[in-house]
């Protein structure tokens, strides 16, 4: 089985670092680094972006299933995806979604993420959807704190519990009984140990990154752990720079990246 | 006189704002909102972007004299700004690094930045001109800390520490005997208390926004501080955040921004 995974920076790691322990499989990884940040950018552009590098993946690294390890791209642009590639596609909006389903039982579920994500309110969406209240946090400066790799510190330390504080008094002040909260970004799993601290014990943290691995397993029935699982990797940027900050991601060192200039190939922009 | 004042997003309102107190003017200030942030772009589209920029402020708006208040534009594309426009043109790292020259008896200086200004290493280029030997460091976090409003802030207090430690050290293990110290970033104006406060005395710290009026003003030869300059805002993206934030940075309200789309106009590009 080869399964694409796709985000427009590093975060997306995480997501691959979870799948790789869940879902023995054949991964290729896709950073579109040369395009990123997507948050700031246009419905539009993202989708142009997002499509061409799926179409990478699927019609010729030949996936047969799609990752979109991007909180901007899930949140933007899954149906012009979908419309683009013949194989089943999981965004990490809708995973995330999915597991604050199943954890929560006062229907009341908390999110961070980064500010763009919050202002497309796709986590809030998701959440309506299935019958759930929802507050959204943007905690824009979590991802220059793990860029800067700061993970670790004491001045993150100190962020988080800012942040968290702010986040309880914002579902005191909108009379939520949250119980759940999901972290809306792929940079924040690094951040688990730290957010967990920072908030009541009742609240049960997920992890979009680990959900994700479980729902992919569910979809394709692999019931056990992964064993034997390996990846690929393609970055449309420097392949040092995604050498070197990518391992923070993922956990382990990332070898043999490929160069891949989407642009060029008639399936970008410009 | 009609001068016009261009960054690709915010941080250039500081330099307005010591432009407005120094120099007379009627300015014309634009904001590339929509296509920030040019540091992590290539010089080409920089160039692309900065032209298109520069071009509708003088041929367009009728402005005499350019202040490009913008260090990638500056440090990437300044030649093909003087060669597309036909009126005189300043840049910030050139008279943050005039300034540093008049500035150090010792001939060694410091400059903090982006990281993209660094990376560039167009100050220790400015600075090699004028035999001064510099070290540049990269202070990631300052940008998103200002973005969040944590200016009077413990923890962007504790982040200028650290930076500044490192600072001192890198100096020390290159054998600099610094005595000036450049703001290379037009946000980091903002922090100047917290910046000197965690350096030695016996560093002068240079703001480029202050030491750019300075210049402005010898070039225009006005002597007396500046008294009835008025200031117009245009802006690429929403005209509504730009208000927001830009009132920040500016030091005073700022109404009456108007939206202008450059990529329309066949000078920009997608």
């Amino acid at each position: 089985m080869k399964i694409g995974v796709f985000d427009s920076g590093f975060g997306g790691l995480t997501v691959l670092r979870a799948l790789l322990q869940r879902v023995p499989a054949e991964y290729v990884y896709l950073g579109d680094t040369a395009r990123l940040p997507y948050g700031a950018k246009s419905r539009e552009t993202v989708a142009r972006y997002a499509v061409s590098s799926a179409k990478f993946l699927v019609d010729e690294q030949g996936t047969e299933f799609l990752v979109i390890a991007c909180n901007t791209a899930s949140a933007l642009a899954l149906e012009e995806i979908r419309d683009a590639v013949g194989v089943p596609v999981l965004g990490v909006v809708e995973t995330g979604a999915n597991a604050a389903e199943a954890s929560s039982k006062t229907r009341d579920v908390m999110v961070i993420a980064t500010a763009a994500t919050v202002e497309s309110h796709a986590y809030a969406a998701a959440c309506a959807e299935r019958r759930l209240r929802a507050i959204e946090k943007a905690c824009p400066l979590l991802v220059p704190l793990l860029e800067e790799g700061w993970i670790e510190h004491p001045v993150t330390a100190e962020v988080v519990r800012i942040y968290m504080a702010e986040l309880m008094e914002q579902a005191r002040a909108a009379g939520l009984n949250a119980d759940t909260l999901v972290l809306g970004c792929t940079h924040y799993p690094l951040l688990r140990a730290q957010i967990e601290k920072a908030v009541p014990e009742r609240l049960r943290v997920i992890d979009s990154a680990e959900v994700t691995a479980e729902q992919v397993a569910q979809r394709l029935r692999i019931p056990e752990s992964g064993a034997g699982a390996t990846a690929r990797f393609f970055a449309t940027d420097s392949v040092t720079k995604f050498r070197a900050l990518g391992s923070r991601f993922l956990g382990q060192e990332i070898d043999g990246v490929k160069l891949v200039d989407l642009e060029r190939r008639g399936t970008g922009s410009r």
